[in-house]
C-alpha cells in the first residue's frame, strides 16, 4: 500500500501531514560529492510559501529546512539525505468543524473510505503542505541537473480565462510578478480576475507550463518508462492536477500528420535540427535533444467561502462555507512543485540512461 | 535501463519487435484459479488488428496468441503466464529504404541516439505491434476485474475535428461502426473526413475516452502512486499519446471552484452520492466510487505518403514519401490498448489497496 | 545507486550516520488503524543500546525516538510514519585520528572508493547506529505481526566457541542474561570467554538464531522473492553478517535425502504435521506452517585495541590500535536487529501473499 | 504476488513449468551493442543438462534455446530479449501418481496451500527446469561482465562428506570431471560415495563455491542492496539452497577480531592489498577489489526411491517410493545456476554503481 516513494536510482520518500510535527523527505541515491547546504533547498521552498502576494492567504509559514543526514563538510556523502521542515504555524482550532463533514473537492471522503478514518486537520497528508518534501528533493535534483547543463523554466501559462501571450514570452517577467507569468500584461489582467474571484468567495484554476532545455537526447526507457510517461505520472501526482500535456497535447488530436510531424534538417555544423517542435521534444518516449515542453492543468482550489452543498457524518445533507485561510488560486505556488517533480524525474531517467549502450558501460569501468 | 516491466503486484513484461520472430508478454502475479484460455485473449487482440475497415490498411496479421505457461487444466496456476504471437506477415522488403533516413514523427532518430543503432524494419520495438503484449496482458487483467465487478467502456471520442455528441451517447453503437464511436452520426462524418485524409495522402489524430464503472472506492496510493497518476503514466506510455485527462481535464483549469467541486448528497439508501462528476471519479488520487473518466489524445499517424522534408544518414536534406502499408488513423485500433493499460493499472492498485487498513488485513489472515 | 529503501508494500527508508544530526526511518505502507506510540518503538530500541552490561562499552546513548508523522489520535493513519532519534552523545574528538588511515575490517576503504571520500567519524553510515532505523521499523512490523498471531523468538545461539545447548533450551532465560542466550550455563561460560577477549584487547563473533512461530503457510513468492531468499537478503544486509542459514543450513549439504526430508503425517484433527523440521519451515521458498528457523553468523567486531597492520593515506604501512569506546562483541545488541529485519520481511511477504488466489481477492472486494 | 522478476536495471523475468509448453526468460535492460547469438546461451544451458554422467539420470533434454527478440544483425538492440526453450521430453505419465500425495522435501504441499491447487507434473514451477531461464539470462550477463573484465569461477566444493582440498585447488580439473570439483582425487572419492547413495536409493547434498575475480571495487549499495545481501538473495532463491556464506561464513562467528580482520598493506605499485581475505572481498556491503568468495549449501535431492512416510490427499498416512528419473545429486548441474545468479546480480549492481559519484556522472554526460 506504500505510495510515498518515488523514483528508482534517485529515490524520494516523502512524509508528513499539515498538522503533524513536521514534513520532510529522504533522498536516497544522490551521488556523492555534490556541494549542498540548507540555503540551496530553502530557495526552492520559499517559492511555494503562501503569503507572498495579495492573491494568496496571509498564512505565515517560515518553513525553514534542516539537513539531518547525508552531507559532510559541505558535500553529499552518497548516503541518504534526510530533510525536515517542522510545522510551526498550523492552528488546529481553525479546522475543528471540518471533522463533522466532507468538504467537496477535497480528499476527505476518499481518505475516510481508504483508511477508515482520517486526520481531519487541514487535509492531513492530502494537504498542499505535502509538497514541501517534493520541492526539497527537487532542489537537490535541480542542482545535479545544473551540473549536467540541464535547465528547467517553469511558469504560469494561464489563470482561469487569462492566458499568457506566447508571442510576447518574456522569461525575465516570470520572477517579477507574483503570479509567475511570462507576460506582464497577462499577469495584470489575471490579477484583476483573481480579485473578482476573491470578492465572490470563489477560486480559480490555471495551467503551468515547463520548458526543459539541454536535456541530452536518448533519455527515456521504452516501453513503459518512457520519458513522457514518467513525466505524466510525476505531474499528475501533484494535488489538483487533472491533465498533463506534452508538446501540442490535446491539440495534436486535431492535426493532420503533415502538420504534426516535426521535419528534420541539417544545421551548418552537421547536427540534426527540427524545424518545429510539436512533439514537445520527445519521440517514441525518448528525448530528441530539442526543448521538452509540458503542461499541467490545475483545477481550482476546492476550499471556498461560497456556500456549497455537501453531507455531514450524521446522515444529513447540509451546506457549508469553508472558513479559514485559503488561497483563491494555488497555481503560482505550484510552479516550483511542477519544476521539482520534473527535475526528479529527468534525473532518475538520466541515471538509468547510463546503461543504454554497451560501449558507454565498458568505457565507464575501464581504467 | 530496463523499461519494459510494468506494475508491482501484477507485473507485465512485454517484448518483441515488428520484424523479430514474435511479440509477447509475461504476466507475473496473476492470482491462481482464474479460468483462462487462448480465446479469452484472442478476443482482445482481434480488436487491435489492422484490415478491419477501409480506414485501416489491408495488412493481414492473424496474430494468433499461444499460452506457453502458467495455465493448468484450464486455470491459472499463480505462476508466470507467458504469451506469444509469432510474426508471420511482416515483409522486410517494404522497409529497406528506411534504413537510410529518419522518418519524421517516428522514433528512428531517438532510438539511434539512445542505442547507437536501430532495427529499422517497421519501427522495431517502437512499432505499434509492441501493443500486442499490452493487450494480451490487458485481457487477463480485464477478466479478473470482471470477477470483482469492475467494467471498462472505451471508445473513440473524436477523430480530427469530428466529435461524438455525448448527449447522444449510445454505448451499443461503439461496436457497430469501424471507428468505435458511441454516436453513429459522428462515425459517419468521421468516415467522410478520413477518406479526405487518405486522398490527400495524410493522416489524422483523435481522442479516446474511457469510463470505468464500479471501481471500489478507496483505491490509489498517495502521494506518488495515486490512481490518476498511475493511469496517466499507463496511457502516456502508449505510442502516439500526447496528453492525458482525468474528468474535466484541461477544462478544469478554466473553472471556478464553485463550479468545479462535485457536491455530495445522501441517497435514499444512505449512501453518499455526487451530483456531478467533474473530478472524473478520483479525489486526492483515490477512487471515490463514482465512474472514473479519462481521456488520451493521440497524434496523427506519422507515416504518410505526402512528401515531407527530412534528413538522411549521409548528411543530406531530402524529401520523402513514406510508402508501404500504413493507417490514416490508429485511434480505432488503439481503443483496446487504452482499455488494456487501464485494466492492468486498476488491477495493480486494487491489489496494493488490500493492505490499506489493519482490520482488513487481520481479517484476511484469520481462519 | 539508492540502496536504503527496503521492501515493497511495507517500505522502509532508513537514513542517518553515527555523527550526523540524527538517525531515522520512514515507514511507508503501514496499514491504517494500528495503535502506535513512541513507547512501542522505544522498547525495541532499548534492546540495541550499548552500556547494558559489562560486555558492551559504557557509551551512553539515550536514543529517545520521536514520531513526526503518520499517527493521529494514537493510531496510524496509513500515511508515512517518520521516526527520528537525534544523535546526542557522539563525540567527534574520539575519531579524528581515524581520518588518516583505513581501519581493517571496517568499510573505510570501500566507502572511500565508492564515494570518493567518507564521513570518517565513527563509521558514518556504515556505523552500527544505522540499525536504529531498522529496529524502529521492526517494532512497527512486529506489532502488526502480533495482530496476525505471528511471533518471533530471537536469541544468541553461540559466542565464539561457546554454544547454547539446544536440549536445555530455556526461552525465559533469554531476557535474564545480558548475552541473550537461552541457556544460563552457556551464558556464564560465554561471559568468562568475553572477559578473556577484553583482557586481550580482542573481540569475538557469534551466531544469532531466530524462531518464527505461527507464520501462515503459503507465504513467499517464487521464483525470486521466496521467503528464504528475502530473509537471507534481510539478514545479510545487517553489518557484520557473513552467513545466513535456514533450517539445517550448511549441515544439509552433508545429509542424505532419507535423513533430510521432513516426513508428513496427519494429526488427529486432520491437519498435516511434519515430524521433523530440517527444512526450517520453508519448502520451495514458501512457508509450510511449521516453525521457521534461521540463523545469522556475525564476524567479530573489527575495532580492537590490539595492534593491527594497516595503511594510512600517505602511502605508508603502519600499525594501529583502535582506541575509543568499542564493544568486544556486538551479537547481543544485534539480536533485536535480526528480529526486526525478519519482522519487516515477513510482513511484506504476508502483504503480497494476499493476492495469491483469485477466490481470496474476490472475497476481499465483495460487500 | 509477483515474484518472478529479478533485478533493477538488468531485469530478468523467468517463466515456465517442467511440463508446460516451454520455459524461458525475458531479459530487459541489456545494453545495446552486445554481440549475441543462440550459441552463447546454449553453452551455459548445456552445463545444467541431465544425463551428462552416470551420477545424473539419463533423461534426454535437448533444451535448444531460441532468441525471439532483442537481437538484430547479431547484436543486442537494447530492447527486451526473449529466450525460450520448448519442453520436448517431459513425460506426463511418469508423474500421474504424484497427484494423489505430497512428496516430502518438495514444494507440493506449500504450492497447494498457496495457490489452492498445483500443476503436479514433475514439480511444475518448482521444478529444477525453472533454472533454464536463470541460466539463459546468466549467459548474457556473463558476456557483459567479460567485456568489463570480471570473471566467475564456480565449482563443487563438497559432496556429502567429501571435500575438495583447497591446498590442491586445480582450476583446470573443474571441467574435467563430471562432478565439477577442482580436485580430481576428491572427485573420484565423491564418485564412489555417490554410487553408494544410488545403490541405497538415496541422495546427497553438497556445497558450491564461487570465486569472482576483477570485480571493480566500490560496488554494492548500502544499507539494504549491499553486494553480499543481494548475492545472498540470489543464491538462496535457487531451489534446494539452505545456506549462503561470504568469505569465512559461519566460521567467522568463531573468530577473534585479531584473526578475522583482513590487514592492509601497500604493494610496490602503490595499490592497497589485503594480506588475507577472510571477508570474502566485501566490506560494509561493498566490493573491495579482492576476490569475492561465496558459497551455497544444497540439501540432498528430495526425490528418492527409498521408502518415506508421507500423507495422501485422502487423509491417510502412507509410505512412498518416488519412482521416475531423478538425480542422486543436483549439485554438479547447479554449478552453472549459481554462476548465473551471481553474474546477473553483479551486473545489476555494477549498473547502479555508475551513479555513486557526481564527478563520474557529469563526465558521462559531457560531450
Amino acid at each position: 500500500m506504500s505510495g510515498s516513494v518515488y523514483g528508482n536510482l534517485f529515490k524520494v520518500s516523502t512524509w508528513g501531514e499539515s498538522h503533524g510535527r513536521g514534513i520532510g523527505v529522504v533522498v536516497d541515491g544522490c551521488p556523492a560529492g555534490l556541494p549542498l547546504c540548507e540555503e540551496d533547498i530553502q530557495i526552492f521552498l520559499d517559492r511555494r510559501k503562501p503569503g507572498q502576494s495579495k492573491y494568496t492567504t496571509p498564512r505565515k509559514e517560515d518553513d525553514a529546512v534542516e539537513i539531518l543526514s547525508g552531507v559532510f563538510e559541505g558535500k553529499t556523502t552518497g548516503t541518504p539525505i534526510s530533510l525536515v521542515v517542522y510545522n510551526k504555524s498550523q492552528r488546529s482550532g481553525d479546522y475543528s468543524e471540518i471533522a463533522s463533514y466532507y468538504r467537496p473537492g477535497h480528499a476527505d471522503l476518499t481518505y475516510d473510505i481508504k483508511y477508515g478514518f482520517r486526520d481531519y486537520r487541514g487535509g492531513g497528508r492530502s494537504s498542499g503542505r505535502e509538497t514541501i518534501g517534493r520541492v526539497a528533493a527537487g532542489a537537490i535534483a535541480s542542482k545535479i541537473l545544473a551540473e549536467i547543463g540541464v535547465s528547467i523554466c517553469t511558469y504560469t501559462k494561464s489563470i482561469g480565462p487569462i492566458e499568457a501571450d506566447m508571442d510576447k514570452f518574456d522569461e525575465s517577467a516570470i520572477s517579477q510578478n507574483p503570479l509567475y507569468m511570462p507576460d506582464s500584461d497577462a499577469a495584470e489582467k489575471a490579477g484583476v480576475f483573481l480579485e473578482t474571484c476573491m470578492k465572490e468567495h470563489d477560486s480559480s484554476g490555471g495551467i503551468i507550463e515547463c520548458i526543459i532545455r539541454n536535456m541530452p537526447a536518448g533519455i527515456g526507457d521504452p516501453a513503459f518508462d518512457k520519458l513522457d510517461a514518467c513525466l505524466a505520472k510525476a505531474l499528475m501526482s501533484i494535488g489538483a492536477v487533472k491533465a498533463v500535456e506534452i508538446g501540442d497535447g490535446m491539440e495534436a488530436a486535431r492535426h493532420r500528420g503533415s502538420v504534426n510531424n516535426d521535419p528534420y534538417s541539417y544545421a551548418a555544423d552537421g547536427s540534426i535540427l527540427k524545424t518545429a517542435n510539436r512533439s514537445g521534444g520527445i519521440l517514441g518516449g525518448i528525448s530528441d535533444g530539442s526543448d521538452i515542453v509540458l503542461r499541467a492543468a490545475f483545477k481550482p482550489t476546492p476550499s471556498i467561502a461560497k456556500l456549497q452543498p455537501t453531507v455531514n457524518k450524521d446522515g444529513e445533507n447540509i451546506e457549508v462555507s469553508i472558513k479559514g485561510r485559503h488561497d483563491p488560486i494555488i497555481v503560482p505556488r505550484a510552479v516550483v512543485v511542477v519544476e521539482s517533480m520534473a527535475a526528479i524525474t529527468l534525473l532518475d531517467l538520466l541515471f538509468s540512461g547510463m546503461t543504454s549502450r554497451l560501449d558507454s558501460v565498458v568505457r565507464f569501468f575501464s581504467k
